[in-house]
């Protein structure tokens, strides 16, 4: 690459600008946990009394998921699916820590597929030694009832290289002979997977323990308040990291190819929008029951301005869901 | 339509909480201002010394802008664009104001197209007599020199019918002669526009004056307040809006198709990732200027999961544009 010359001040700015921008996305995603929590609570509470609603929700995902989810897993969670929930842990314990961190957990009913009722997966925002950033996971364990596990093992064979790592203390080994295993397994399934596998889901890279994270975080902060109180050390801010070497790449045992974008799409998409997502199901719903021919074409054309009416919306289905039998079906509103 | 039943509590909850949700996206939004525009000013002194740094930003314009802007907008930005500032008009005067409203200034140095230093529109987020929410704009007069207009007259005619409403006092009139008038000219158009038509554009449905969106928006608050007290008045909380009449629709006299997308583009896009977007302009630069012959396969493949490295890219063409010669190109680096 070009040889690093020293920098005219503005160019020097740019990159410490950014930095501050980024210190202020954090705080306010702070801020808007904390002025969301309440709500969060409210709505869980009121979506607990409507049968079907995290189901519903879950059949509005966006295609990042839809793409993942095989038409089992869909039948698991119209059935079986009873909560969803979204934390943000590290804002729990104190509000200083990293609300880029978050939790998500479904709960299921009683089914014939696994014996648990939850299954919580943290995703972990981590900085490695080399500062690359990003979300790291560790395999959650679903106890499959007996074939029933629709992973075909991915999420067990995840799960024991993770704890194989873990016991001769090195996340990066290739050598542990779970490495091999999970390998052959990944290398097998080609792709085509169902979405508890995503629970298996480990990094877009590597695992990154939370002791390499807080080093390299303190080392990064350094450098940075170095680089603001006007030092130019050699190193740049953001260091360049060497050619990637075969340590620092686990894509050859990732079971799960979107697992990230899946985790995003949850916490910042379905989760702040179920209730807008609910009312698409409730419409897609009305839609599908009503038949088409009673409506002329200006109709149609008229109704495609007006706004969505979430209360006449619920209602109507609600209305219809006690008394299914003659009454006219509620009109298409879109937005 | 359906008849509307008294609902289940929970039904009448989900739209108090979206509420809820909407009023915390304000504060947030609010927060986010306050806390970022120290920022921006310091953003905005740095960019400063960079020559073209918004033309270079404008090269990167998401695919909702760039479709609309011609080869010829093209020229006008790369050679005469100084300077784009996004301000929200309504949080300056006060931290209560509408967060949702925005101005886009844009500074131009002396041109063979037009008067203007400075093209300036503001988009205000306002609520019609029958609660229709959403944003509205005057159109910005141009001072086009003789047979440089590139909108072909579109945008003077749109602030013609503008001002001939206004002297009427009737926003929504179809019978003064502009109507028809502006109503020719944008049949005649096509849509072929010019980015700059932009600076005409209205609304997606009709203009909304202040004075009416002040006091739709006291009696939505009153309704709300109602019904947080437990009230439950005849009337739903967004009240479903009639047969749209052609008084409310203004989309034959409305000279650009996408103007609020493109708005909502440039401040919620562009504006905060400008920085991101120069540093891109700058690497797209970078490679076109590289002969790709120099690296095989390999080098390329290795550089793909590399992170941006804003401060050596930056540098390095700095470097280049000092000393043009025979430095080496920097090599590709792509997140």
């Amino acid at each position: 690459m070009a040889e690093v010359e020293v920098a005219p001040v503005s160019y020097e700015d740019l990159a410490l600008i950014e930095e501050e921008f980024a210190e202020v996305d954090d705080e306010i995603q702070r801020k808007q946990h904390e002025l969301s929590k309440p709500l969060y609570a409210k709505r869980a509470e009121a979506v607990s009394k409507i049968p079907n609603f995290w189901p519903l929700v879950m059949e509005q995902a966006p295609m990042e998921i839809e793409d993942y989810i095989t038409p089992l897993d869909s039948a698991i969670f119209a059935e079986h699916l009873t909560n969803l929930t979204v934390t943000r842990p590290e804002l729990e314990e104190g509000k200083s820590g990293n609300p880029k961190t978050f939790s998500i957990k479904f709960e299921f009913s009683e089914n014939e597929y696994f014996e648990d009722k939850v299954l919580e997966k943290t995703f972990w925002h981590r900085r490695a030694a080399d500062d690359w950033v990003g979300l790291v996971s560790e395999p959650v364990k679903i106890h499959w009832k007996k074939g029933k596990d629709s992973t075909d093992g991915l999420t067990n064979a995840a799960l024991a290289l993770f704890e194989a790592r873990k016991k001769v203390g090195d996340f990066k080994s290739h050598a542990v002979p779970e490495y091999k295993a999970l390998e052959k397994k990944v290398e097998a399934n080609g792709g085509n997977t169902s979405f508890f596998t995503w629970f298996g889901w480990v990094s877009n890279r590597r695992y990154v323990t939370a002791e390499e994270s807080e080093k390299a975080n303190k080392e990064y902060a350094q450098r940075k308040a170095a680089r603001k109180g006007g030092e130019k050390p050699d190193a740049p801010l953001v260091e360049k990291q060497e050619e990637e070497d075969d340590e620092e790449d686990d894509s050859m045992v990732e079971v799960h190819a979107a697992g990230e974008e899946i985790a995003v799409t949850i916490s910042d998409e379905m989760w702040p929008n179920a209730i807008k997502l609910f009312v698409q199901a409730q419409e897609a719903e009305d839609i599908s029951d009503i038949d088409m021919e009673e409506f002329d074409d200006e109709e149609i054309d008229a109704a495609e301005d007006e706004p969505v009416d979430i209360r006449s919306l619920v209602q109507s289905t609600e209305k219809r869901s006690r008394d299914s039998s003659g009454a006219p079906p509620p009109k298409k509103a879109k937005k």
